[in-house]
């Protein structure tokens, strides 16, 4: 079984497992979380996009190292957005809405994986169509559910 | 060879290669990324804390996903430590005592995987002992590096 595999099993069995332990202490917490998962993963993502459009050289291992953490960040900021955690960007609409919301929370996690397993494949074309499918995917999640 | 091992071999590959494209567009992105990074393990941390201590009902997936996250998140947050990134409640100490921070930002990765492994194998001795290494790790550095 290949790393990659093993680390998106490891990373499925964690997003399941979360939710169940996700408590936190206020709801400000919850929010500040979230915000900061989702800091974390632009951060990271915006470094493979740079290398991917070539305005950075690209560098593999740097690509992978970026993208896998792209890719477990992506299963963490969704535990944030529970029950009466209302509050940032975050519009009314993701209470409202929560399958749409929770299909792109998956497409994400799904998009993200890809990502990683074309970094790891090294394969440019690959890796700019998964970028290109994560930042979509990231804009219709915030078009549809964050705030201006 | 075990998820855990191949788990803390992708994240020690993945710390080795963040640093040289860890690039922060402003100072101030890289002190959110690394106070960001720390509140998200506080969270975990804190969750595992409360089992291990009676406070939460020990449940083993619970513990093994939240501190699989605590050990990939402890990989992050150093790379924010950049040169020029003097702020927030970070000590100037950081950025003169580079070999004594390296170490105890080592000492974490590493108090962290054995957390993670710890919680895998379910013995939940093995776990309270690796909660207490790794709060001490953190309380070390924070009075050391860290202003009130």
């Amino acid at each position: 079984m290949k790393n990659s595999a093993l680390l998106a099993l490891a990373a499925a069995s964690f997003a399941l497992a979360l939710p169940a332990s996700a408590q936190f202490a206020k709801p400000e917490d919850a929010v500040k979380y979230r915000q900061s998962a989702m800091f974390i993963q632009n951060q990271h993502l915006g470094r493979v996009a740079a290398m991917a459009s070539g305005r950075v050289p690209y560098d593999a291992a740097a690509a992978t190292a970026n993208a896998e953490v792209v890719a477990m960040i992506s299963k963490l900021p969704w535990a944030g957005f529970g029950p009466g955690t209302e509050g940032g960007k975050a519009k009314p609409d993701i209470w409202k809405e929560q399958a749409k919301f929770k299909e792109l929370n998956e497409r994400l996690m799904a998009e993200t994986e890809k990502l990683a397993a074309a970094t790891k494949a090294g394969n440019l074309d690959a890796v700019k169509a998964a970028v290109s499918s994560v930042g979509e995917t990231c804009k219709t999640c915030h078009d549809t559910f964050r705030s201006r």
